[in-house]
């Protein structure tokens, strides 16, 4: 079967070439192919010779148009393609984790543009997020099974907001015997998790960020600022802090904690259902030892940079406050458009005010199983610093 | 005691206010504080309105003229000085380590500039590198001998080059027992190093970076580049490396590692004396599953850069042939002037030559005893990236 061809212009070949894998639609030749004029979700990139490039989905409504699934010339997206791709992931997941909990695939950094998988043992949580991998989910469905075995629990959460953008519907489907929590463990410690809540149900991206705070957090204060269901909390009081205090404005999220707490034999945690911003600000004077400030993505576009910077600010300003003489503050963005100099000088111009000074002791990264091309800048989007704070 | 005063331009002065602990000597306002007419080796810097900034090391000699010890207006670097610094130094390398092998002070990043100091257990390496605190050693000492025991043995590994920046002549001297050899455990493995080696015996700054190695090593064959005495090398082995090919320039390090190797029990720990850039040319076509490359500091200067680049270059470009499919890159430079973009450019570049695809799938850093000060970028200067290698 022939795809319908997709010209990019001369001067836009070069980033394909150095691997990045999304075309915008205006690197696109529509002299020689517009846009409207193909049909179908999967095209042949050719250059301005007419030469193959690569294989793309592609949607003619969305701005970045058409994103390479295959440097080969493949004509559909069947079982083997997923079986390839997703074996791959999987093998790289193989060398490096102990248990079989860990996001399997990261769409663009496995080179699979368009699906996330989080992997929770024998259950597996997908979001699609292109028409093509949707138009493919039966083959994508079977190649999971051939490698996870035919009972194997799938979880189709395609009810992310970014679906519209592809014109696709928003969605929940389980593939297999259905089920309403999932289980893992990390770092050594039990949790269990919604998949109603959050994304995939779970934030595997701060796994070494948490590991390290378990491994100084004995003895110690700890306050956990938008702490969904504790991930951060509930590990640092099963490593020996003394309290934590996990603050979420969902009493969904609060009841899990309680969960979480008791399935680890904890007593020492103490949950405040609130809006982070007003606790910070208003409630309470208490101090700790250690605060994690781990906000959702507050600037989702750039335009909205400067308006997200004031409310990274004004956090980042008000933990700071709490933090006891030599403590440890832990400060996270998983902004794309906020970069890691913009937070550091945030947290820098923070402490000055404050006449603090700030020791950076290390910085966390999401681990292996999310793996980075080094031509897309774009998936750098995770930053999490630990600082130790004194006074001037 | 009054000191004498250094009058900092008023346009120079937000720098400093901001944390940054360098005064570079065309930031001094001459006319009023000539330079040449102070005599010592410590200043209290003033604003232009004559008000006390900071206490500072000073050499009329050095580009960077004064160096910010306290933002108190200390007349003295007494014991009591080096007490204070030394026990909040310590006081974090607590909060983090298990275990007493650590860098105790960083310099700048323990806010005490012109020391550091590498902790053996009870054995400390000192290098000092500013007319300050040379004059105050004795002092120094004392605060050591007091923190940590009058038994506690001191080298004062002063022999290094850049001492001839700050006019001070080249020695070492030990204070209590003199001892050949340090001992260290790092991430459960135990190692000898010569004191006579390179730089305080140990490179501390890599153990992140080895540990992640460490736990996904297992079975797989390893060449440590630039291997020094076996940093990487002897702990993949440990950690159950199928073999390790260890290659410096050094017989006396190749010799160490072979007593490195042996006091850990292992024989499957190749060395090779031979220049790297030769070995990884022109000696053998053997490949690896995993390659770790950590070069000395190939840039020493900014003006040196683009030489220095292409030895980067070339050095990444023959480790990534010697890969095998689906292997394990690590890349390294402890060289401040090239910058985390340059590096990540140089291995894409290569892997594009070969075509080959590098996902990033860690980044190590020093950990908290590499303290770093967000107001100075100077202190940045390991980069070390883990990519997974396949072909295209």
């Amino acid at each position: 079967m022939s795809l319908p061809r997709l010209r990019i212009k001369k001067r836009e070949q070069q980033r394909l070439r150095d691997g990045h894998l999304w075309v915008y639609s205006n690197e696109v030749e529509t002299q020689v192919t517009p846009l409207k004029a193909i049909s179908g979700n999967l095209v042949h990139l050719e250059d301005y010779r007419g030469q193959f490039i690569a294989t793309a989905s592609f949607n003619a409504q969305s701005l970045i148009c058409a994103r390479i699934v295959s440097l080969d010339e493949v004509s559909v997206l069947d079982q083997a393609f997923f079986r390839q791709k997703i074996q791959a992931a999987l093998a790289l997941r193989d060398t490096i984790f102990q248990q079989p909990y860990y996001r399997l695939v990261f769409g663009e950094g496995d080179f699979l543009p368009g699906i996330v998988i989080d992997r929770f043992n024998e259950i597996l949580v997908a979001q699609i997020s292109t028409q093509a991998i949707e138009h493919a989910k039966p083959e994508l469905v079977a190649a999971l099974q051939e490698i996870f075995g035919q009972d194997c629990k799938i979880l189709f959460k395609n009810d992310g907001k970014g679906r519209h953008i592809e014109q696709l519907p928003e969605y929940t489907e389980h593939v297999g015997a259905p089920f309403n929590d999932i289980e893992l463990i990390e770092n050594g410690v039990q949790f269990k998790a919604p998949v109603d809540g959050q994304k995939t149900g779970w934030f595997f991206d701060h796994r070494d960020g948490r590991q390290w705070l378990n491994a100084c957090v004995k003895g110690k204060s700890v306050l956990d600022v938008f702490s969904y269901i504790g991930g951060w909390g509930i590990q640092a009081a099963k490593h020996g802090a003394s309290t934590v205090t996990c603050v979420d404005a969902s009493q969904k999220a609060i009841d899990q904690i309680g969960i979480n707490a008791q399935l680890n034999g904890l007593n020492n945690v103490q949950t405040i259902c609130a809006d982070a911003f007003d606790y910070l600000k208003t409630q309470d004077n208490t101090t700790y030892d250690v605060i994690v400030l781990d906000p959702p993505a507050l600037i989702q576009k750039r335009r909205d940079f400067e308006q997200g910077r004031q409310a990274y600010f004004v956090l980042n300003e008000h933990a700071l406050k709490r933090i006891n003489e030599g403590g440890i503050f832990i400060s996270a963005s998983c902004s794309l458009h906020m970069t890691s100099d913009e937070l550091l000088k945030i947290v820098q111009q923070v402490a000055r005010r404050q006449n603090k000074q700030v020791q950076l002791i290390h910085q966390a990264r999401p681990a292996a199983d999310h793996p980075r091309l080094l031509s897309m800048p774009e998936a750098d989007y995770l930053k999490c610093f630990m600082f130790k704070v004194t006074s001037i």
